[in-house]
């Protein structure tokens, strides 16, 4: 009932993921890390608003660019 | 009389809340955790203004994007 | 003469504020708490600017979108 | 010859002061308060660019709008 | 050879500064303080850009509107 | 599995990155140096948006511009 | 190979640097000093973008409005 944010990412490390961020773009990925200040690694990463989806393996993410993650 | 910001998000746990966004978009659903930058964890979250409104599981919402919470 | 502004929102605790955003909405409210950062806690609060007032129970307001508070 | 902005502040207390915001907007009042972040208390303010002058009491303004400060 | 920001913001104190601002708006006038954060004091100044130029004893400008300040 | 983004950014110094800015821009290097603010410090670095593909020795960005690297 | 930021700056000292700012302006110059949140003093410093280069001794950059430095 009382996940703090950085448990719940914690808990969703190697599970896919869905990054919305304060451009409008949206990564789907697999959670590889993050840090305290949300900065992100996916792995398998594509964008998805992207007019031709991206399949890269690592990227990294800065936190301050991130609105949403659902794991 | 006086509850501080983070006492009024603990009192809230559990419960719905609605979530307002600088970009204008609003999360309903059940406080699951929060930190002290408003970091919040939602679950059961739907995005009201959204054409399609999802229902998710879990989200993560980064503090930095939110105007308010209302419990 | 000298009042600090933390110490002007301790003496307005209780009583009705007109808090306006960044956003250009202004919130009327009562302020129920507020913490260093003013990030702030309305009750009855409603937003003036909106098309339909809406009067909700509590709102937390997070300090960043806050331009001024009037007591 | 070198005074720091917060000596200014501190030697501009119960003077008028012109503020100007981010907005473009400019409040004219009485400084009667400010702490390091440069958030301000103006008594007797009123906001210049605004259609109808509106004369308040008190009204805190939250430093990271803030400009510039014109004892 | 190797001035760092604020030992060239110390030598110029009591010098005439232009300090450009990140709306656009350039200021003309003497340096007369300054803190870490690039918060500063201007004597005499005058704003450059804008349609009349007033003049005004004493303005702080807030450090992060700042673009650059020319000695 | 659960690489942390400043460890990810270790193991990707000295092989070819490519960064995206908030700008929209992108620039493809060879990574020879980072912080904890991810501050950047590309070699070989070219700007794929720009007109003109420009070849500079190296380059430094500053961290907050970044939105994501991808090693 | 694993220049940091900062270092690069140290060794970019009294060597020619074209900085660009968030604005899309770009300044070149001599790197005179810097510290540790990139505030920059360029002297013989121009502005690329503008109409009228400007020629001006010494100018510091408020290191939040820079995206990128190539000495």
């Amino acid at each position: 009932m009382s996940g703090r944010p950085l448990d719940v990412l914690e808990d969703a490390l190697g599970e896919p993921v869905t990054v919305r961020l304060k451009s409008g773009e949206e990564y789907a990925g697999e959670l590889d890390g993050y840090d305290q200040h949300m900065n992100l690694v996916l792995s398998r990463a594509s964008v998805a608003d992207d007019e031709t989806a991206s399949t890269e393996d690592t990227t990294i993410i800065r936190g301050d660019n991130v609105v949403s993650i659902t794991p």
